[in-house]
């Protein structure tokens, strides 16, 4: 019996990961009726990074009381996989869309802090938290709050810091941290290296995009130094620096900061829960992808996380992609053994996009018919 | 050791096919350095259809003084293949480049008939001719006048007739014909399957690119319709339904009618040329291609005539194309194994046009490492 096993990126502004893996499993099965196929779709931190994981490795969603990025009360979820690792996403009870006309400066991620309070307290040991589609720049201090940590201003009053407060705070205080947050193990997923602040921080970087003008823009990133200081001076660590601490409007670093989490990419998370290389050592093909392949851009970060493990196994690897990028013979070096693009007329992207599922159903139907032919 | 046979048309507006089999053939080596590599790009009739068969079968290239298409004298040729058959394209002495100012309705194909008289002299008992890129619509009158036909005013004066004055034709006489000619068999390549004349005919079809004005065109129409009726009353023969006897300015009727050859397209020529079927019996591989690929579109007879003897042979075929359209379920069912195309990007045909050489390469290096992956 063939074992193929699928494991994509979404392709960005045409499909998820999840949707890559139903139609390629479809093709597959056209032709290898009798095959197992293991789909692991590839959560990238931001919205969906939950269903990808239950996907992947079954489980459950919880949905919890929390509070929304102004503080108001919303149901919030996240998800238990089937070996009880708790996957949460920023963008379920901080997303982009929850903002409707409030102001970056104002919104928190306490709500995040209480789904890590929640999954920890129901005896999750392990906890992934994606970063990505957040409306906040509080760098994390809203979620430190909900396990907590206390934050103090200039006349050591306790206060719950928000972006544009985050410039007031004098003392940090982490003695009331929950324990059983602190026991648990917690990796953050983001899909940006960027720092917590200066010129390629998160406030310069996503603030105006979050619909910060230039004078919010700064008091932001002051915001993200300040919080940075008082790390160092009350927790001695130092993550302004650090690759991703700037993610989520800063909460890379409070998350690296208070949470003590690894920041790290969705596909090095995903390939570490999944057990890949157990899972693909006897696989017969491994399938992955993404929007567009190339040697340097981060976006090959799917194709070539997973390229490293199928070389390492010795089992072929096919990416089916949307662009293929000008150099890619790095790829092929990695462990990629042939990269077939979803472009099948000569087109713009527009017209390219609009029929981008027929024509990733009919390039992996090409694929597997061939394999299926070549005795495969 | 592997066999490989690449037999692709050409893309039109991109790439020979001569420089298609180039490119794949380069890639073939790379990954199966021992492997032996037959390649036969397939001709259209065209320009280039000599070099073609002379690829595809070896032989060489034979140079004579011939009248051009104003009755000048010229330099053309054609290709004695090594078994012995003629290969005779009509660009070569009465070429679309050759009209330089003058008009189509004086074009004669007079040189074509003295290249097929010099190769049926000199012992060549099959000849094939192209019908494409001509700049005549003569109705082939000037090729037969060559071997030897004659043509009557109604003064009964003997004439040599050019597209403008086919409608003067009152009575012809085969009786002076070339033996050698007539013992022959020839073969006429055309890639079109127009009628000799009315509404879809030869002068209304191609005659506005070839130069001529609207009264022209109705000119040159009334007299391939009047050759026809002539010859229909003199030889007994009605080509004027004929599919392709408008090719070439209706050279395609004239070709039947007076020299009884068959009208074929140049794919079935190749394959019987090149005794594909004992060719391929026991090739690994079969590489065709053409520039658009798609279930209805004339253009697809390349790669679907291959397909047929594919399927036959049981030997996988893949079509390695510029587009691929729509609907092409029935190629599929026909014999082709897979089709990849060279599109790497969404971008325009403009700018896919300026990158298909390289597109080409990558696309086939793409397969061929892939298949050597597969251990194919």
């Amino acid at each position: 019996m063939k074992k193929f096993i699928i494991i994509p990126d979404s392709f960005k502004e045409t499909m998820s990961a999840q949707e890559i893996c139903r139609i390629v499993g479809k093709a597959i099965s056209r032709y290898y009726p009798q095959a197992e196929i293991r789909s692991i779709p590839v959560a990238d931190g931001g919205e969906g990074s939950v269903d990808s994981f239950l996907a992947a490795m079954d489980g459950q969603k919880v949905f919890v009381d929390v509070k929304g990025p102004f503080m108001e009360k919303i149901k919030a979820y996240y998800g238990i996989t089937a070996d009880g690792t708790a996957v949460i996403e920023t963008a379920a009870c901080a997303g982009f869309p929850m903002v409707k006309g409030r102001s970056v400066g104002e919104a928190s991620t306490y709500g995040v802090g209480q789904l890590i309070v929640h999954a920890a307290a129901h005896g999750c040991g392990k906890i992934i938290v994606g970063l990505g589609g957040s409306c906040t720049n509080d760098g994390g201090a809203g979620a430190a709050a909900a396990a907590g940590v206390k934050f103090y201003d200039g006349a050591g009053k306790s206060f719950l810091p928000i972006g544009e407060t985050l410039d007031k705070i004098a003392g940090i205080d982490i003695s009331g941290f929950c324990p059983e947050v602190r026991m648990a193990k917690i990796i953050s997923i983001c899909d940006t290296d960027i720092p917590l602040y200066g010129p390629s921080g998160a406030a310069r970087m996503f603030g105006p995009q979050k619909g910060a003008d230039p004078a919010m823009v700064e008091k932001l990133d002051r915001g993200l130094k300040n919080l940075a200081e008082k790390v160092r001076k009350s927790l001695g660590r130092d993550v302004s620096e650090l690759p991703g601490s700037g993610a989520a409007g800063g909460m890379g670093g409070g998350m690296a900061a208070f949470f003590d989490s690894k920041l790290q990419s969705g596909i090095e998370t995903m390939l570490s829960c999944v057990h890949f290389d157990e899972l693909a050592k006897d696989a017969d093909l491994i399938i992955s992808g993404e929007g567009k392949i190339d040697s340097q851009s981060l976006r090959g970060k799917v194709v070539s996380g997973v390229a490293r493990h199928a070389k390492k196994l010795g089992i072929p690897l096919v990416a089916i992609v949307g662009d293929i990028g000008d150099d890619i013979a790095g790829l092929y070096d990695s462990g990629v053994s042939a990269v077939f693009s979803t472009n099948r007329v000569a087109a713009s992207f527009d017209e390219a996009r609009k029929r981008c599922r027929e024509d990733l159903a009919l390039t992996a139907d090409n694929l597997f018919r061939f394999l299926k032919i070549l005795k495969i």
